[in-house]
C-alpha cells in the first residue's frame, strides 16, 4: 500500500506528540517540546517514509530514524536562529527569544544527542550504515551553516560557492532522509544512492524556493518575517545574481545598502526588492528551480520500482515546488 | 603489558595531534584544533585505555572511542564556558573570547558530531553497546549542565541535589570512559559495570576536588581564574555546606554577597573565602572526597583481574586525588 503525504504527516506528528519531553530538568526539555510542537512541514520524516514505501509496505520501523531526522532538523533551526539572531520561526517566537541564549544552546545540544538516540534504535544489522549516512550529513550541515555565516562577511561570493553552501546546509539532509528511508525499506545501495541524488536536487530546488519566498512570500503564510535575508545581507542566489547582473547605478545602490550600518528595515527591504524586480530575478531563480526539479525527476525515474509506487512521491515533490510557504 | 598513565597520555596526544582539522571551512575547524591542542589532562582517554588494559594487551582499537570521549569532553567545555561566560580555560582564552559566540556554538556542535564519528569506528559487533553507553552519557552531561545553571538562580540547593548534579555533569563521563574501555577489552558486562561504578565514585571525588581547587588552588597551576565559582554564585559543595553550617552573621554576609548586583571581584572572593576558612570547609570536603575514593577502590577490588593488572590504575587514581591542578 502506498501512503499519501497527508497520511504520513499524521503518522509522524502522532509519533512526535508521544515523545517524552515532560521529564526533568524541565528547563532543558520544555524548549525541545516547544520547537517540535509549533509545526513545520515534517518534510524529512515524510520523505523518509516515502522512500521506505517505494520498496516496502511496512513503514513502522522507519518511525524512529524519521523522528531522529526531524529532531536533528529542528536542532539545526534552533541553533541557526540563535546565531542569525532571528526572532520568529513558523510564526512563533524562537527559543532564544522565548527563553534565552543559554537555553537555546543547551536544549539544542540535547536535541542533537536525542536525534542520535532515535537513530540508534534501528536494527543492529543496518545500524552502521544508517549512522554513517546520518553522521556524515550532520557534519555537512554544520559546514553549510559555517559557509553561510562566512558569506555574510564577504561581498564576492560566487554562484557556485552559494550552490555548494545550500547543498551542505539544506540538500544533504533531505537526501539523507530519502537514503535512510530507502535503507529501512531494504533498497539496494544503488537505488538508495539514486534517491540520495534525487534528494540533493529536490533540496537545492527547495532552498532556492525558500530564498524566493523570503523576499516574495506572504509573511503570514511563510511564517517568518519577510526580507530577513535582505536585512542581514545574506548572500542568497538573488543577491549574488543581483550583484552580477546589475548596472553601475544598481550595483552602487546594492553595495550601499549592504554596507549601511544604520537604516530603516522596511526602506532597505523595499529598495533591494525593487532592484530584484527590475532585474526580473524571480524569473531567473524559478528557471534554476525548474532545472533542479527536472534533474530530481530523472534520478527518481532510474529507481528500480514500478511507476505506480513512485506516484505519491512525485505528487509530493510537485507540491513542494509549488508551495507558497 | 600494563602501560603507565604517562605512556597512555603520549599515545592519546599523538592520536589527537594527527586529527585532520586543517580542512575547510577553516572558521569551523580551527577552533576545534585550538581547544584540543591547549592541553588538558586527557583523563577520559587515559581511563578508557587503562580499562581496556585491565583485560587486554591490545589497546589500539581503543584509540578511536578514546578520541571520541576527549572530543565530547572538550565540546562540553566549549559550550559550558560560553554559557558560564568564562574567559580562561587551561590558562588560555576560551573559544568564544578568542573568536566569538557563534563560533563557539557551531564549532561545539561540530565537535559533538565528530565525537560520534570516532565512536562509530568501533567494530560492528560492539557498536550498539558502545553507542548506547555513550549516548545515554552525553544526554546526562547536558542534564547536569542544566541543573548546574538552574542552581545558580536558587538559594536552597540541597547537598543531595548538588551531588546528583555533579554525578550527571562530570562523573558519568568518567564512568562511561572506563566502561567503554572495558567493553573494548572484551570485559564481561559485570566487570564493565564495576568499572562504571568505580568511575562514578572517582568522578564525584574529582569534581569535589575541582570545587576545592577553584577556591584554594594556585591560579597558574589550576589554569583557570581562582574564585570563578564564588563570583557566579555557583552552588558548589562548599557554598551549600557554608549556608548549612554558618551562624546568623555568616549566613547574612553570604546571602548579601550572593545577591549583590555590583561588587569588586577580589573583595567578594576574599570575603566568601574567609567564611569558608572559618567553617573549615576544606577539611569537610576533603573527608567527602576520601569517602568516594574509598568507595571507588572497593568497586575496583571486585573486578575479576589480578591485582598486578590493577596497579597502574590505582597509581593514576591516587595521583588524581592528590592533584593541585
Amino acid at each position: 500500500m502506498i501512503h499519501t503525504p497527508t497520511d504520513l504527516e499524521k503518522k509522524i506528528n502522532k509519533a512526535i506528540e508521544e515523545l517524552d519531553y515532560e521529564r526533568n530538568p524541565k528547563s532543558l526539555f520544555e524548549p525541545i517540546s516547544y520547537i517540535l510542537s509549533i509545526g513545520g512541514k515534517r518534510l524529512r520524516p515524510i520523505l523518509a517514509y516515502m522512500a521506505t514505501n517505494l520498496f516496502s509496505d511496512n513503514l513502522d520501523k522507519t518511525t524512529d530514524p524519521a523522528i531522529g531526522l526531524e529532531i536533528f532538523h529542528n536542532f539545526s533551526l534552533l541553533h541557526d536562529d540563535l546565531m542569525d539572531n532571528a526572532s520568529v520561526r513558523r510564526g512563533e517566537q524562537t527559543v532564544h527569544v522565548k527563553w534565552d541564549a543559554n537555553t537555546a544552546i543547551l536544549s539544542g545540544d540535547a536535541m542533537l544527542i536525542d536525534a542520535y538516540n532515535y537513530m540508534l534504535k534501528v536494527d543492529a544489522d543496518i545500524l552502521p550504515r544508517i549512522l554513517r549516512v546520518f553522521n556524515t550529513t550532520a557534519m555537512q550541515v554544520c559546514e553549510g551553516q559555517q559557509y553561510d555565516m562566512d558569506f555574510e562577511k564577504r561581498m564576492n561570493v560566487k554562484e557556485s560557492e552559494y550552490l555548494e553552501m545550500i547543498r551542505l546546509k539544506t540538500a544533504v539532509l533531505v537526501a539523507a532522509s530519502l537514503k535512510i528511508g530507502a535503507i529501512m525499506g531494504n533498497a539496494s545501495e544503488e537505488d538508495a544512492n539514486r534517491l540520495y541524488n534525487f534528494g540533493i536536487n529536490i533540496g537545492l530546488a527547495f532552498q532556492l524556493k525558500d530564498d524566493l519566498l523570503d523576499v516574495y512570500g506572504d509573511p503570514i503564510e511563510f511564517g517568518k518575517n519577510i526580507g530577513g535575508d535582505i536585512l542581514c545581507n545574506k548572500k542568497t542566489h538573488l543577491l549574488i545574481k543581483a550583484l552580477e547582473n546589475s548596472n553601475k547605478e544598481q550595483e552602487t545602490a546594492l553595495k550601499e545598502w549592504i554596507t549601511a550600518e544604520t537604516f530603516d528595515s522596511n526602506t532597505k527591504i523595499n529598495a533591494v526588492k525593487e532592484i530584484y524586480d527590475d532585474l526580473k530575478l524571480d524569473v531567473l531563480v524559478e528557471k534554476l528551480i525548474q532545472k533542479y526539479y527536472l534533474a530530481a525527476i530523472q534520478c527518481l525515474s532510474e529507481v528500480n520500482v514500478t511507476d505506480k509506487r513512485k506516484q505519491q512521491l512525485l505528487i509530493y515533490t510537485n507540491q513542494l515546488m509549488k508551495r507558497e510557504k
